[in-house]
């Protein structure tokens, strides 16, 4: 097979470039090692950023979103005392899109066969070739069969553990990491959510998370040792614990129900760079992962993609390869911001084995003071909604 | 000998203090262990939030500081590369002053006699009796004659060695403390300022400030390991890590001249609380300490004595006990806003040995996003000019 882009991975990234990438004529395949319905089977984010939702509408793919999704305009710090009410619509004049990932995943996958976008579903043994050539190429296995897919650039958009970032030599990227002494216990549930925006509390007994999906589908989360075990959190436990960690206001409104889904993920800030090695562009995880406090994981993917598409299209359509160039530099920039947000974010609202007494003291300090200056609140505003692309 | 306030310390915070409950006819005693000459030589701090210009006005003796100081309306921070200037007029529509606390000192000082402060210079082995009742009292010996102070309150403005904190029982406070592990290797030489406003940089090979006291007289810092000796540090040495610390653009206008003073201190963010224990309010360094990134150390004492004397005043002139009891938490609120103001400066501007690439890298972003940021930036003034009392 012969193709301009060879895509890796079809979660939203991947989807979402190849759009982009067919909606200007610009050939391409996506590659996926799972199935389909694996795919939507994730449990992923669901706080959607302009950036984000502005290529869904670019793409004409923003209906079910705009019908079922929640637009919000507000979240909220606690602190085991008080919510601290960050009024992004009156701060910084926008607002965020509250829609799962997984919604965006099957509305760009339900796109893909009218819109003549080709994506091979379990293709297993993915591995990249000749990078460092204008003639890369991939290799996958298939029903038994050995597929080779040429092009003239790949797309490594295959989350962390893919194979893209893995074939760029040691000696060319440098890795920045930090593992996070804690998980995010998580609860999926079909109730209707105990506020009508996000609370992010850090109290006593450590951090929680009241998110949602929709008005009948609420998220929530703890934070966790990292040698927790699910099977110690039955429904009632869990659902006690977010009751005091969000705090008697937001405890009042919980609404208990079976959980859908439970699972410990385990937190980390990671940023490879360079994000792209000769033929090879890197996009969203597969380059770079944050913590999920403040929902940057997809939004940054879609920055990424951004990036990438308009690169590539420039390329093929323009023979421009200026973007291309600077395609790295360009996607880092805003990387590293949103690294900073998610990872100050995170301790800022966490409780941290290694901090004593001046260290809480200095959280309690800094929630206080985001309560009370109008330039604090517009700094985590101007964040939560996403810096201009 | 019998007054209504006993003030042990006549550093300026002590001085403030006395000549603020003279104005309002509170009768107060100045007891410092030291000579005047001890005193004013201790170099310390030089910018002044509108707190402290503030009590200085109230008290008509703005007038050498208003003559001799600088106004400045923005400071920078230096990222090896670029100078980020923080434009706080523009931003807060606000200034600081610089001019020494050495300055401030002898102004309170010299007003001294004319204005009726009684001041004790060289009282040693001060002590503090009887705290928790209504009649405490302080003795102390001079010229190897025992005396004896009786009062209605103490305020211990002795500082950090001083021995109004050590006299709260253990059981009745709380320490919060954090030890850098670096100190700032600090010159003060009598030459032109290289920029007109203050530099704060980190560089790879650590920080530096670039600082004055006038447009004759500078002051230079660099952080160095806490082993680290002064006499390893020749005036060119130092001038030379000085030219490479603080970029290119400063280094050109830096003027080498001979060390008046030449040391090494080390930083420490300190709090205790509570601030008052029965008849003893703290005030300054004697319940705090900052380390002095943000130059917050004498102006967070000015607002405490400003709250001091206020609740001083209220009790003895009508009556009301209400301030007294507030004292401590009205107080603490500012001072934790400005720990954390200072704590976050020094991790911004400092290289810390605990420290990967992935922490080192999230200085870099925070000082890009300040860099792209009118709220970042906006926070950042709100702070440097001081939080309304």
């Amino acid at each position: 097979m012969k193709t301009h882009v060879c895509i890796i991975g079809a979660g939203p990234a991947g989807l979402l470039l190849g759009h982009l990438l067919r909606a200007e004529g610009v050939d391409c395949v996506v590659l996926e090692r799972r199935s389909p319905d694996y795919v939507l089977s994730r449990i992923r984010a669901g706080v959607l950023e302009n950036v984000t939702v502005g290529l869904m509408e670019r793409l004409g793919l923003d209906g079910r979103m705009k019908a079922e999704g929640l637009w919000h305009d507000g979240f909220n710090l606690a602190d085991g005392e008080r919510l601290i009410r960050i009024d992004i619509g009156e701060l910084v004049g926008n607002r965020v899109m509250v829609y799962g990932q997984t919604e965006v995943t099957r509305d760009l996958m339900e796109a893909s066969a009218e819109r003549d976008l080709q994506v091979v579903y379990e293709a297993d043994d993915v591995a990249l070739h000749d990078l460092e050539s204008d003639t890369p190429y991939v290799t996958y296995t298939k029903d038994g069969a050995e597929h080779r897919v040429d092009c003239r650039f790949i797309v490594g958009c295959d989350g962390f553990h893919g194979p893209s970032r893995k074939s760029i030599p040691a000696s060319v990227g440098q890795e920045f990491e930090r593992v996070y002494p804690f998980g995010w216990l998580g609860i999926l549930a079909d109730v209707p959510p105990c506020n009508h925006e996000l609370i992010y509390a850090n109290h006593e007994r450590g951090f929680a998370l009241a998110s949602m999906r929709s008005e009948t589908r609420s998220r929530y989360y703890i934070d966790v040792p990292l040698t927790e075990k699910v099977e110690n959190w039955p429904d009632e436990r869990l659902w006690d614990e977010l009751a005091t960690r969000l705090g008697p206001e937001a405890a009042a409104h919980i609404t208990r129900g079976p959980s859908i889904d439970k699972s410990i993920a385990p937190l980390r800030s990671f940023v490879f760079a360079p994000m792209r090695h000769g033929s090879l562009m890197l996009c969203g995880d597969s380059a770079h992962i944050v913590p999920p406090t403040g929902a940057k994981g997809l939004n940054l993917a879609a920055s990424d993609v951004y990036y990438a598409s308009a690169a590539l299209t420039g390329f093929f359509n323009r023979q421009d390869n200026d973007a291309i160039s600077a395609y790295s530099d360009t996607a880092l920039a805003r990387v590293w911001k949103s690294e900073r947000f998610s990872w100050s974010l995170t301790r800022l609202m966490h409780r941290f084995p290694e901090d004593g007494p001046f260290e809480r003291a200095m959280q309690v300090a800094e929630l206080d003071y985001i309560a009370s200056s109008r330039a604090a609140q517009t700094s985590i505003a101007e964040n939560y909604v996403g810096l201009p692309v």
